[in-house]
């Protein structure tokens, strides 16, 4: 898994049948120092995260291991939501800071 | 999934029999503030997306969750046409603008 | 899938059982404006593509999804040998010029 | 797989419900000489590894063949803790030194 | 797939009990001439290569597909030993030269 931030949102009305109702967010990639990366990916929304969470998510087939996502041609799922990380003993980030 | 733009089509006639009849697009990877990246990929189209259209696209086992790529070798699918998306409170992208 | 050059073959007779047979092609990879890059993949052919033909070779499962391949240690095939492919309306390359 | 350090872990109770008891680990990707990249990953432990340990993780569809991780949204996995590994005739790392 | 060259192991005790009797090779990613690249991967050997071999290697899924690895958290496999390959007609490497 990667660490992102969920920073916007796609709209697609003519798509996949099998997508219909799932929300897509836009979500830059960040490091294990929560420095945003200039990488992004589209990726569904499987646990109702908000613009400017952090979060996790899966790539690939691991993408479709949600109820929602399963049988469906996703291939990056936002899974977690994250509360806080640390690295060598020093807290990075901690959401309700 | 990420962004890319329909820039082209492949023509391919001596192929794996299970790829007959699927269009392949060639589509440009953008960014998420929509700059066209030096990347590329060749897709599958099950959309019916045309030239120019800002797309979404899947790769790897994801590709082949659409009814039209299911059991084929094919790594990438166009699997959504853009309407619209945003980042940071900002549009980015409005089809129809 | 991504476009490449077959530039040679591998021959190796010290290998898993399941991979008897299959003829491994040096392909290197080129981009959507037909440019060599300074990438290459080993990738089983399912089309009896030639030295010098222009192809699509599919990676990851996908790869195993040709008759060929299923079931079988073998993560990129060539599946499709290009007549050719546009971008921006422009013939980048056609196989019978 | 590659070989990484554990240099944290994350907390997130906002997460899909068949991620609930995994423990997630920040872990740097190390090369073969044993020098910590600009990479990381976010894997589930399977293994009980502890901060600091130098350790093996697999990645894709693998990240979900252990029992812990069998059907699960989780595509990095932390299955190996390393003793020690040579390149070239010399040891590169001895975990008991 | 990819040719690397092997050039050492990994020994590791407190692994995941799927994993127990693999030999795991430290794998040098190599290029279509044969130059090292600075890349490298872990695999697990399926055929019995000997460091200093040239060989190639399979990843993602497709490394599951061998007797050895499959139902096993292991994203890459050395499946073959190279003999020789040549590219534009001029061989590359020759093992027994």
């Amino acid at each position: 898994m990667q660490i992102g931030r969920v920073v916007g949102s796609v709209v697609a009305t003519q798509k996949d049948a099998r997508l219909t109702t799932l929300k897509l967010l836009v979500v830059q990639v960040h490091d294990h120092e929560n420095r945003a990366l200039e990488q992004y990916v589209v990726a569904v929304d499987a646990v109702q995260a908000g613009t400017g969470d952090l979060v996790l998510f899966a790539t690939g087939s691991s993408a479709r291991q949600t109820e929602l996502t399963e049988g469906k041609p996703c291939d990056a799922v936002v899974m977690a939501v994250v509360d806080s990380w640390d690295v060598d003993g020093k807290n990075v980030y901690e959401k309700w800071r």
